[in-house]
């Protein structure tokens, strides 16, 4: 099986994060850094984002060991975004308590020849204007997943929408995908997406799993469960990673490819919630990986024989 | 295929609800009345209950036309069972406005020898030592499955983990689950319950679906994703429906069948919130059964293939 390469642009931050079962004091985090762990496990990824010359080496030495490309992480004069959190003790939201944008508040993503040429692409969660434009320049893209936040959809409404109208699969979380619908039932709001243009979103619901809606079909993957979860934090990100990671392995895009998908994005995400920062996404390893989308197939594969 | 008799021993109610979609006034209701709607589509279902002199005969006829054997149908002197409650925009949790237990308040299961030879039991959310009771007259049970409530949690928790320890499987929602086992989490609160002794416990999550866990298996379906409902009442009940009536169907408790009783409950469970009252329940039809667990079976079930 040969893997497509994978372009993500997001953010690499530093975060301090407090949960009921521990903490972690600038840590690596940001979107395009959860993805690019989680997605690295699956298909070679070139990461696009921007740090501060803070931005600590060994960090550095992280991305290279899971053999991410770095060429287009670009380093600006300042401080690294960094965020402060924290998680109550039914852990469903962050508590953001400062957010210091530094470099991250003039990231202008800038893509070389290779970036424009892969086929696969996740667009974190940036200002959808940065979005559009990388979207833009992309050469000849096979499939384009988004992500994107509140903040946005509250200042933004329109320009998320045509985001959502140009990618293969939006990903929005409960709240986001009520916000931008306008509607309260999650099936409803997915209904009411499509119809707003998007070709397919997947509404990620913490631990209860992830929906997948497009035109035509409907797919539910539940989240791995975890007796034990430690930082929910890049949940969504990691959940990304494997998502599009294994749909640029495999690159397929039917059903059962879009199921396995959902399967291997509830894995990574289980496994980037065990640990602070992305620790657990690093040190984990293809068997392990794989146990547990086995482990989910056992749990929710049947076989349909007539009822009656 | 030889479905097997199903006794179940609840409450008959006469129901006052208000949803954000409407209302309905003394429609029929109460857990063993679902549970018969719903299981009378896989199973025989012998119903024991106790009514008031007031009990509309209509509602009789309703039991009858779907085959629910009424010999065990008590009728006290005195008014029925009524509950009046409403639910808010989310739908997530009644709000009970007023309870007149009437002539429930003193029911005492009365069971025949047709009822003590049920190899397939309900014991839906009654008072635990009632539940016990019933239970050490069952001539020789196969499977049996049980509800309760916060109500009993509070008021007799070593009594409803005596039930949890002697049922085969209890049903209990997020809350309940909560309260009894001390968790949070709802992967914990089930492996506690286990500790506690119980053989298999299914956590029922509403919107979210519902989780099963025994000692060596997990089982996960998601709700079948509705854009419409109207009204939750029963929903819980309607769940057991399906589950304990496909495996008294097919008399089989492998993992493959659990799984299927699991997608069964998941199908009554959402054709009872499509309208108050069991109206649905009563009108669906073996096709739209099958089509839902059908549907259910395409949203969830993927091929399990290496993934490296």
């Amino acid at each position: 099986m040969t893997a497509a390469d994978i372009l993500v642009v997001g953010s690499v931050a530093l975060d301090s994060v407090r949960t009921p079962y521990g903490q972690a004091e600038e840590a690596l985090g940001g979107s395009a850094s959860y993805f690019s762990f989680s997605a690295s496990h699956f298909a070679p990824v070139r990461l696009v984002a921007v740090v501060g010359e803070d931005f600590p080496h060994r960090h550095r030495d992280q991305f290279e060991a899971r053999g991410v490309d770095l060429s287009g992480l670009e380093t600006a004069s300042g401080r690294t975004f960094r965020w402060r959190g924290e998680y109550m003790a039914e852990l469903g939201h962050a508590h953001t308590l400062e957010t210091q944008l530094n470099v991250f508040s003039a990231f202008h993503p800038r893509l070389d020849g290779r970036h424009r040429e892969c086929h696969y692409v996740f667009l974190a969660n940036i200002d959808p204007d940065l979005q559009l434009e990388v979207l833009g320049q992309m050469a000849s893209p096979r499939l384009v997943v988004s992500d994107t936040m509140n903040y946005w959809i509250a200042r933004k409404p329109e320009r998320v929408v045509e985001v959502l109208r140009r990618v293969d699969v939006a990903l929005l979380n409960e709240e986001e995908a009520r916000a931008l619908s306008g509607e309260t039932q999650l099936a409803a709001a997915a209904e009411r997406l499509i119809e707003q243009g998007g070709r397919a979103v997947v509404i990620k619901k913490g631990e209860h799993g992830a929906l997948y809606r497009s035109r035509d079909a409907m797919f539910i993957t539940p989240a791995f469960p975890l007796p034990m979860l430690r930082d929910p934090t890049g949940a969504g990100d990691s959940f990304a990673g494997g998502f599009l990671g294994w749909l640029a392995r495999c690159q397929r895009t039917d059903g059962d490819a879009l199921r396995q998908g959902l399967a291997c994005g509830a894995a990574m995400a289980s496994l980037a919630i065990e640990s602070f920062s992305p620790q657990r996404l690093i040190e984990t390893t293809r068997e392990e990986i794989g146990d547990r989308v086995a482990a989910l197939h056992r749990m929710v594969t049947f076989s349909l024989e007539p009822l009656f």
